[in-house]
């Protein structure tokens, strides 16, 4: 179906989708965000039991989930996020931040900040100056027509 | 192919996703916020020449992209960016550190800061605090087993 094989690219952002890059995936993170341990909890959205199992497989391997048995008699499995799999909650906010402006619907944020209870955004931040930046401030180097283009 | 219509949930995340949570589609963004507006620029990345139509076709009935003619004989259109679109450069800053950290490959920074020209990060930020925001002070509300399982 890819003409392409997204995880040999240059670019950082393409090899990223080749592992992330399917809508149920993130789904499935976001719910492991939100305590989501076992098959039955990440079925609860209403995946099918076979496609949860391909891409909770396939995320094992990629080692965003590590797999653990919790149960013997029968054998059962839960899957926590690793590391890698919890640096995924920047990606996970900023979709969601996204959607609280331009989709339609409850505008609910996930990510609160502990100590004062209020949403948290997320902002372009430069370690060398030391602060926030605004979006003015951002380059996107330009491959395409430079002459013409800006974002 | 999908059980559940993502675009009718609660979730802005999965609202988002209904939208933009198939990996062609964001890469035809990151290569529009890297200056590409016109079909050859979208198809050097080796997307068919099909699925390209009908992501740009989507994703400018969605609002992300304006379709604008540049050419009258025969009618040619280029494909740019609205504000909608250009807020989806936090998602693509958020996959693009995410893969330069957790994917092999070279470790290209795409958002630069244009005053000091390093790479820039992002940050949770708190508006009410006024200040960025660790990992460990945030909060993600627990839908499942509260008990158990933390981030």
């Amino acid at each position: 179906m890819r003409k392409v094989d997204l995880s040999q690219m240059a670019c950082p952002i393409a090899r990223s989708l080749d592992v992330i890059g399917e809508w149920w995936t993130l789904v499935i993170v976001r719910d492991a965000m939100r305590g989501a341990t076992r098959f039955e909890d990440f079925r609860q959205v209403g995946i099918s039991d076979n496609i949860l199992s391909a891409r909770l497989r396939r995320l094992t391997e990629e080692g965003i989930f590590e797999r653990r048995a919790y149960q013997e008699h029968p054998e059962r499995f839960e899957y926590l996020l690793t590391d890698k799999g919890r640096d995924l909650m920047t990606v996970i906010g900023a979709i969601a931040l996204w959607g609280i402006k331009w989709t339609p619907g409850p505008q609910v944020n996930r990510m609160v900040h502990e100590e004062c209870g209020h949403g948290l955004t997320l902002q372009a931040y430069c370690e060398d100056c030391g602060r926030v930046v605004t979006r003015s401030e951002i380059r996107v180097p330009q491959m395409f027509h430079p002459e013409r283009a800006a974002v």
